[in-house]
């Protein structure tokens, strides 16, 4: 075991938004107790969507919490007890139109463990098959086709600044 | 200027916690009239610190969020109006116990800008000089040093899944 273990003792919600849900729980630290706001997040998973050997997906969409249009691979937020796996097929054909027949698990990633729960499934999805989009009412993105070989300097460019994105890059070529 | 563009029309406070904050937006996108819930984040440094040329330093700390002990860099959020810069001289000392002298920025990432805010600015640390640390109060993190060659192994099996900490590695080498 741990000897860095924070243990639950007690909880309340600040907040139950539509999306956004945040508690407070009162923990007992190897310090002494204090306590702990945490946003809680169903999990998601994260896409590399590969349309043949040398050619990634990737999407192009407005994330408002930064103001900026992003890179991004496909990827997406897991419904109430949905599968990650179940998951990532549903998310690649919404966003990019595209059915994989081939699948393969990347591991996962936490995006900001220090307050937020979040855990992402990563996959790389080959042998694709277009199948047509179907977009989230409110949801507006565009993809487009890049070679792999030219991934890097994008990243280091900083055209691709989204961290789950950076991870599946790094992930992808295993 | 973007086509996906979503534009502020009107902001509601939902949450400000003593460490998250959230707010609700009206926002105007392509596709209407929409709101969305943000986690409002002042921004975090991630630090690289090289102890010589093969090895750096990483820090194994639990994250309450999810429930796990997990290895990360050096890591920390600004305090209000701080310079990304001298956060990163900061917690270097505070986690470590070593001042850097010799710094290089490795650009930025975004945590998740799906809901969130978080902007981290990655730095590269060398020549290192140890002078004490200095925890935060119910902080407790510990530090080792890892060689730089087995820092690929690590991430593919899953010994390290901080989504930051992947980043860095990812762009230390350039």
């Amino acid at each position: 075991m741990s000897n860095l273990e924070e243990k639950f003792i007690s909880t309340e919600r600040l907040l139950d938004g539509a999306f956004i849900h945040v508690k407070k729980d009162q923990v007992l630290s190897p310090k002494g107790e204090c306590f702990r706001e945490v946003v809680e997040h169903p999990g998601g998973v994260v896409i590399v969507p590969f349309l043949d050997e040398d050619n990634v997906i990737f999407i192009r969409q407005w994330r408002y919490p930064v103001g900026e249009e992003i890179i991004e691979f496909p990827a997406g937020k897991l419904e109430i007890n949905e599968d990650p796996f179940e998951c990532a097929k549903r998310e690649l054909i919404e966003e990019t139109g595209y059915k994989a027949n081939s699948w393969e698990s990347l591991g996962f990633v936490y995006s900001t463990p220090g307050f937020c729960s979040e855990k992402l499934y990563l996959y790389r999805a080959k042998d694709l098959e277009f199948v047509g989009t179907n977009f989230d009412e409110f949801e507006t993105v565009e993809s487009f086709t890049k070679q792999t070989k030219n991934i890097p300097d994008m990243i280091k460019m900083g055209k691709i600044v989204d961290a789950k994105t950076i991870c599946a890059v790094y992930k992808m070529s295993y």
